[in-house]
């Protein structure tokens, strides 16, 4: 039995995964946590594996992870920028992927701001394709290091309630969260201005928490979505400092909750808007932990659509 | 008697090698086929080597595909591009060479918008240097590629009919290919419109193929140019749709053929431009081999220049 | 006893630096020039460490300069430019520093236009930080490549005269190099037109020397700094041309030196603005072996802010 199979040829979403599959990529991530506190941050598992990190939207953060990611297990990676590529010259994305498929690349990181561009391509090309975030469909890898984030934190997900909190309707994260979370057990609040959620949120099998305060009341973690700047020009908000007085989440709202709640945000964030900067590095926030462990989710997905065994840091696993 | 001295310090054409330095190449390239099929693609030729991929004009495929031929071979690889470079402050081309070299760069691959910028590159440098396009003047490694595809299929290229089709005028690919073609014995036919044809195009010792229809009459194989979109607007051709009426390539006017042609394309593709999408995505369409073909023979450049042995893959060869 | 401990955890700025620490450097990064000139241009130093270049300013030559620099010593790295980051989304540096850190990166090499970034970093970080400019502020790895160049050439560097010419005021490299050679004992003097001069320039312990002609009568060495072409719409010089009358260093000029002045600047040129082409391609130049240096220095700054053994060349040193 090949883990590929176990997991499919792509990881496009949450949503298509069931539970055995994304404890399965959970309880592998878990040693690759260590590879990265190691001296040498660096083992063999995709040696002469080549992959292709194809970004059509801008982004620092993931692009950086998922690169540490295939350099920590030795893959040869490239990067392609949207700007200054083929795409600029009118090139369809199918016949960008036949190219790179076309070189033997094993494995595609896209993002791309089209819901559904890494179903696209996975469907046309043999390469592994793994979903760094399409349009407002889903970012799973950014999902799964919030579920491992939170079991680490509260030792299971089955039970847990965590109110995700802002721009729900506009989130690939949302929805990677919501889908992994409900799979997994777990009661999923959404809270945000009501232009601000989808309407038909509700058949997704979470629970609408109208005003912040619900949530804080509610909730044994905050997943604290960044506001996009832009939102305000559309019209789907005021103000910033209107939402932030409305929704922002604060140490003096957090004071009223029953319980401590954790902290998390997939940033960048804004300090100030979403979240107040007291609350962001305050002792209950999860924000880097949740950085640290995108490395190892990252590594444990690539890993396993490339065949590996989840055993493989055992004595008598890949690399033993 | 080493390889670099058969071949020169340098690849800025196909125009200055003979037969021999052609079929070299070719047969160097196959034994490289094999690495990118294996699960680990990698072998230790070019490893502790430097390469300075340099480009001055923005470029996909072409960048990447150099990028995992480098990687392939293991060496270390820098990627320069134009925008954001010395070369905004107005650094000259000499200068920025020389840095590089003093840096002890083995090798730089560059693309350049100016005709000759290889060969000036690599008169003023001790570094290896490969021409990935300079302006109209040559595309060497896309020669090659065509050139290896065309065996593949055929078996040999003497004799071999081989029309190329549309923008000759402006195509660095186009002179890379006449020039190969000839070389190595096979006849090169040219087809396009009057405009888009360089005047003194009889003289390199091509035949002229006036409509798409003698071309498809004539030939074994059709390499379709890329129309670029701006000749539109620069009057070179009067409107896109037109020139899909008289040149482009369908299905249709393949039926009228004597024979099956071959069908190329050095991509990307402007579907329903120069060629129909079931023209390219067809049975004799060889334009996804030829992206396969193109990283084989640029690690066949680039370690036969480094002063690799032809037999690095035969018991007894370097890396036995 | 580390040598980070002796090093310090960041370099910011050769200012912090005492003469022996200066040397350290110095001494470490002179067997790491004899590593480029070999065929297989890598050592296992900093295998399986994970380094960001972070450059918020254009920059070729000091990036490719650090990448050359950490891959040689096998590190693993990742590239960062400003536009297309989170900056643009509005992060903050410490933001971004701290994500970085999270994803447990042993080293950030920062470009920033802000004086002082580089050290507000490493206040908040963990991994080591490396200054590859800051502003108007240092540019210390240029500093040390410079001050090895002039070891190279003269055997010493107590009592050498070393002057620097041009635009002082802006310049990062003017002020790495009159803190390193003033520690090391050399004497510096500073020439330039009044208006690029500091006006407390002498309390650095300089000599101002008015006219250029008095910086060749009294100098051993002339650091010639680029003059940025912005200086004159910002009104500090007339023009261009006048620049080159009045401070331009010539052929002739240099040919009523008492003694032959070694010749250094720090790149990219303005051929015939502040240099003419004779003096930079002349016999005196010693412009490309500071490039050379440079990737020697670099490999010696990360190799000793990893905690690495000034002795690992030598037979029971680390790599023995």
């Amino acid at each position: 039995m090949t883990r590929s199979a176990v997991l499919g040829k792509d990881l496009t979403g949450l949503e298509p995964l069931d539970a055995d599959q994304l404890r399965l990529i959970l309880d592998t991530a878990e040693p690759f946590k260590e590879v990265s506190e190691r001296p040498i941050k660096k083992v063999p598992a995709l040696r002469g594996k080549t992959i292709v990190n194809l970004f059509f939207e801008a982004s620092t953060r993931t692009r950086i992870s998922f690169e540490f990611a295939e350099k920590r297990l030795s893959a040869d990676t490239v990067n392609v920028a949207a700007s200054g590529s083929s795409v600029s010259k009118g090139e369809t994305l199918v016949d960008t992927a036949r190219n790179l498929e076309a070189m033997r690349i094993d494995m595609v990181v896209i993002r791309h701001g089209a819901s559904g561009a890494a179903q696209f391509l996975g469907d046309r090309i043999r390469s592994n394709v793994v979903n760094a975030g399409d349009g407002k469909h889903e970012h799973p890898t950014q999902g799964l290091l919030d579920l491992l984030t939170l079991r680490d934190r509260f030792g299971k997900l089955a039970g847990l309630k965590v109110a995700i909190c802002g721009d729900v309707l506009h989130s690939r994260v949302a929805r990677s969260n919501i889908w992994g979370l409900t799979k997994l057990g777990a009661e999923v609040g959404v809270c945000g201005p009501p232009t601000l959620l989808p309407r038909d949120v509700r058949e997704l099998g979470v629970t609408v928490l109208p005003r912040i305060e619900d949530a804080i009341a509610w909730a044994d973690a905050l997943n604290i979505l960044r506001l996009q700047l832009e939102r305000m020009q559309a019209g789907f908000i005021p103000s910033l400092r209107e939402y932030n007085r409305v929704f922002g989440v604060s140490r003096e709202r957090l004071a009223r909750a029953p319980k401590d709640l954790l902290i998390m945000h997939p940033g960048p964030m804004n300090r100030g808007v979403e979240i107040d900067s007291d609350v962001a590095d305050g002792e209950h926030s999860v924000i880097l932990p949740q950085v640290t462990n995108g490395v190892a989710v990252r590594m444990a997905v690539l890993y396993l659509l490339a065949g590996g065994s989840p055993d493989w840091h055992h004595p008598g696993g890949d690399h033993a």
